[in-house]
């Protein structure tokens, strides 16, 4: 999504991926290989005005050698909840409590690396011990809502948001993106996506996802790239999340972020009938390329000015999706 | 941009261009050769959902060898002025005066066959004394504007408008359009192409330019394809004339044409810096990888929504175009 954004900018793109069949092939050179061999990170970064990432797990040695952006630091902290942690309460961005702050049991111990989509968390009847290494512990939220907040900075310190998204997870994987969330605490999820993004000195779009709990946001984590729950942007907003994080990270002017109402639905493990979706009025439907598997985001759709009526229209079309 | 909008919808692409610098390359399989040779002809349908073209002077034998969607009828009338003209007639839409009910000179004479962009045509002082092989003589009409109907039918036979559009050429060449045009007479617009249309058993996007004469429309000439004209629907119809040539061809329901004011402005032989037209509020850039060379279409800019003041700043920003 962020080639077919830049493509019409006049820019062309390489990619590196561990797997040789990633969609991006299908839009650029595709290097097939792993994120941290060094040879072809030098191959990646030949002659490229940017190199930038979309998926956090990416080693952070790997980015700091292609002088990726967003750099270094955003990278770090989102690889590691406790550093992460840690990062917003130094900026006066509250959080869930952690570790020996705990008071309600059972409690979620989650490994402070390489967790995504709900992977390595588990209940702790409680009580906390003393830490297990390499995890922290987090009290359990009973969130309002989860919120994220979608946010660009360009290399000269610009800022710009886009309207608070509600989400909603499933089986720890998002199922659906609403914008904007109503009645939302917009000032105040940017006042911290502010401190965040001007702490890090960040370039690029970034989102930092929120538990809403009597009106009050906890940070839960950030993503120092583009975001599932930004995909509406595409057709939701003047400029979408791929656009705008392109220009910043090329240091053109950011794009306006004036959005309309919007629900993403994404489309997991299986896919829905092409012409059920386009059937919906409003529906905008993305497929990603991807091979079917169990829990897999194959693709999205984008519901825009969604009405009771278009959402039943929509869910009866993606009630026979199947693996395809 | 046919094939930027298909990719989402889960489609792959392959094109058959004489030019082995084509920027299509860059987004699908490219075949490099004539239109007509049958070998190439063959391996680019093979295997295809449907076949489509973009450029009305592919030959008609070509078309029929991959059973090109719209069908050869229309390809042959845009081939043709004397068959165009005839074809409006039959189906009692308005022309111009041509051959020997030509009473005003100097008229144009204009070759029947591959005219483009105002090639192949010439001004003849007249009168009239006999059919020029080859060529059709038609009264200048001292039109008030230029308008285009961007028109899209189905495999069922449904049938969808955008607004009518305004046009400017400069030298033969589009220069700009507007949309919607101001108090345009859309519903007799639509009357023509949905004659059109019908009687061609048309399948997918067509545009038919007219003349507005004193609010009466005279058709021009008639385009089986994507039309410069409909570029600004990427961003100012709810659905892009791409999107619903490609749902046309393939048999899938038609996207909605609800369009908002777009202001689309041709890049002529030259291209703006990117960061001066990306900091004009409303306006997207696309540019289309092609070398520079005088009067060759570079790309272009949609304004959405566009005001005096955004089209002021877009002319700036347009001002230090040069070969790039």
């Amino acid at each position: 999504m962020l080639a077919l954004a830049g493509i019409p900018l006049g820019l062309s793109f390489r990619f590196l991926d561990p797997a040789p069949d990633a969609p991006a092939g299908e839009i650029g050179e595709l290097i097939v290989g792993a994120y941290d061999d060094p040879a072809l990170l030098d191959r990646l970064a030949d002659g490229a005005a940017a190199v930038t990432y979309e998926f956090e797990n990416v080693p952070v040695g790997a980015a700091q050698r292609v002088g990726a952006v967003p750099a270094a630091a955003a990278l770090e902290a989102s690889q590691d909840r406790l550093v992460e942690k840690r990062l917003f309460r130094r900026l006066g961005i509250p959080t869930a409590r952690i570790d020996d702050e705990v008071e309600a049991f059972p409690a979620i111990l989650k490994t402070r690396r390489l967790g995504y989509d709900g992977k390595g968390q588990r209940l702790l009847s409680g009580p906390w011990t003393g830490a297990v290494p390499g995890h922290v512990l987090e009290e359990r939220v009973a969130f309002d809502r989860e919120l994220s907040l979608l946010a660009v900075r360009g290399r000269n310190g610009e800022t710009r948001f886009w309207p608070l998204v509600e989400n909603v997870h499933e089986d720890g994987i998002l199922r659906s993106s609403r914008a904007p969330a109503l009645d939302a605490p917009q000032a105040a999820a940017e006042e911290y996506g502010r401190r965040l993004l001007d702490q890090l000195g960040y370039v690029g779009v970034l989102a930092l996802e929120l538990f809403e709990v009597g009106g009050r946001l906890l940070a839960n984590e950030l993503a120092p790239r583009v975001h599932n729950s930004g995909h509406w942007t595409i057709e939701g907003a003047a400029t979408s999340q791929f656009e705008n994080h392109l220009r910043a990270i090329l240091g053109l002017p950011l794009g306006s972020t004036a959005s309309r109402p919007a629900l993403l639905r994404n489309l997991i493990g299986t896919a829905p009938a092409a012409h059920a979706v386009l059937a919906v009025p409003g529906a905008h439907l993305h497929l990603y390329g991807k091979q079917p598997r169990p829990g897999r985001k194959l693709g999205h759709v984008t519901l825009v000015e969604p009405t009771p009526e278009r959402e039943r229209a929509l869910e009866s079309a993606l009630a026979d999706a199947r693996p395809r």
